[in-house]
């Protein structure tokens, strides 16, 4: 029987609703991995990379990396008494998210790499695991972990079970990411690409410490993301997964290798059980990766009909009228 | 039957001749991996981090990617007619290896990156597997890639069959050791970490590339090493292996760890089957690291009476007089 035709317990996929979409993923994994098919591709090649931020989680009303930092900011208030009188942290600590976001990309520049910064990389993942496991999403009251995207989970496990090695490939923070990516993906640590800081191998307590520095190593969007892919994976993936215009490269640069390529962006058109934005959203920007997806015949997911269920949770803990941003 | 009391073909460290160095490695295998034991480690945190310079093959007489780079200089010159009169290169092409020593750490660097730039990431990759395919050391005649240490091959087989994920952390270039690393060692690109040069993603001939550029990310020496781990795999390696005083802060920080850990530096001391050197030695200097291997007890491969075979091939191929540099 084929994956495509399974039904119910039995399908790999079940929170994607029969259509074309699901169609195209089904298809081309049985391709690539068709024994003696012309498109097959041994499974060390086999490299498929997920973008994270509205690709296997939401990330609105922000990312939620940006949650954290601002959280970070309070929680590391005591140490750093300038911050009073000090933007953008003196309107963080006084609750006036308004004014942090006027001061637009470098207010939240100067919180993120503030935030991410001046302790060991063994208590920063201390401090992102602490986080994610308590803190809850100002709409849904979920965990932040619990936002992911049901079919895209099924999605992951569903390559990995035809021999895929999922990544990740995001803005995200790499340390951040992986506080959490290996329990509620099954990626792990390895195989996690994401911004990062400098670090620096120290003496601290008379121990050997990893420090993580303010200095921005890599912001990984955009065109740095094939970079990053070379330079960590160093093969180019088969397959990739995106959701903005910050995944366009790596998608290019995906589909334009040799033999079977598989393309895919979801877009955000669900305002009821999750968001829509797309062409003109400041977060997620889905504008000119559309158009190419269109020209090229990648495959797009229409949320609001190609997934069945989007969260593991019931929707109607939603209140609707806090949904859109 | 114990790992340890397997002899013959049964042993999967056949080239390791029975005493307290092959003991050291089967003995922490064995207690990491002991379902229920107290120092059980899970497959996921069984990361093993090697050292590829003088650790996994030869270093002499110099790192063979110096070697490489020396070959490219004559390769890419009609592209270079300015090279002619200019140093290092003037040198390189004249075959007067003295100058170009004369020129110190500038000039190798100068060489290093001149050839390792200008191309797509795909050239350099055919490139370098054209050069390993057909090129030979100058004393030994043999591939490159024939001079790796077959018990080190073993080793890295041996940890694999025991849950471990195999990583080169090296200071050779990430790109020139993954075009060997898979076939010679079984380590995957993935698994590959180095020093780097930046990288340009843009269009070439109506596709998308990515350009390797001049100038250099990370030399991944030294403490570089525990950076370059935390950034590449996120988790800290509860074994690792190394030959020089540049795996010195690597060891460090695998040994800081909590739970079992293990550390092994080479020595080079077998003039007859390889080469004799530490601690005065330009090359791979072993000095420090030696010093405190002794001091905390890691394991220090004599090579001259640990291993039985260095080489898969006949010891009968050197000629010894051109053995020492």
């Amino acid at each position: 029987m084929s994956l495509s035709q399974r039904t119910g317990a039995d399908d790999p996929l079940a929170s994607w609703n029969d259509g074309p979409t699901k169609k195209s993923i089904v298809a081309f994994v049985e391709r690539v991995t068709k024994a003696g098919g012309v498109d097959y591709v041994a499974p060390e090649e086999r490299i498929a990379a997920f973008d994270n931020d509205g690709t296997l989680w939401s990330e609105r009303p922000y990312p939620f990396q940006i949650a954290f930092a601002l959280d970070q900011v309070k929680a590391m208030a005591t140490q750093h008494p300038e911050w009073q009188n000090q933007e953008p942290f003196k309107s963080v600590l006084a609750g006036d998210l308004k004014s942090v976001i006027a001061g637009g990309h470098h207010a939240i520049i100067e919180i993120a790499t503030a935030t991410h910064s001046g302790m060991t990389t063994d208590e920063f993942e201390a401090q992102a695991r602490k986080w994610l496991a308590t803190t809850r999403h100002p709409q849904t009251d979920k965990l932040y972990t619990e936002m992911v995207f049901q079919p895209m989970l099924e999605l992951l496990a569903y390559l990995r079970a035809n021999g895929f090695k999922t990544f990740i490939v995001s803005g995200g923070g790499v340390e951040f990411m992986r506080a959490f990516a290996e329990l509620t993906y099954g990626v792990p640590p390895e195989h996690v690409i994401g911004s990062s800081g400098r670090l620096k191998f120290e003496t601290r307590d008379g121990e050997p410490a990893l420090v993580k520095l303010r200095e921005i190593d890599v912001v990984n969007d955009n065109i740095e993301k094939p970079a990053a892919i070379q330079k960590h994976i160093g093969r180019r993936p088969i397959a990739s997964f995106g959701n903005s215009d910050g995944d366009l490269a790596m998608l290019q640069w995906t589909t334009a290798g040799k033999g079977a390529r598989f393309a895919l962006l979801i877009h955000h058109n669900d305002a009821t059980r999750e968001w829509a934005y797309d062409r003109i959203s400041s977060i997620g920007q889905l504008d000119k990766a559309l158009d190419e997806a269109n020209a090229k015949g990648w495959t797009v997911v229409d949320m609001k009909n190609d997934w069945r269920q989007v969260f593991s949770f019931e929707y109607a803990t939603y209140r609707s009228e806090d949904r859109r941003i």
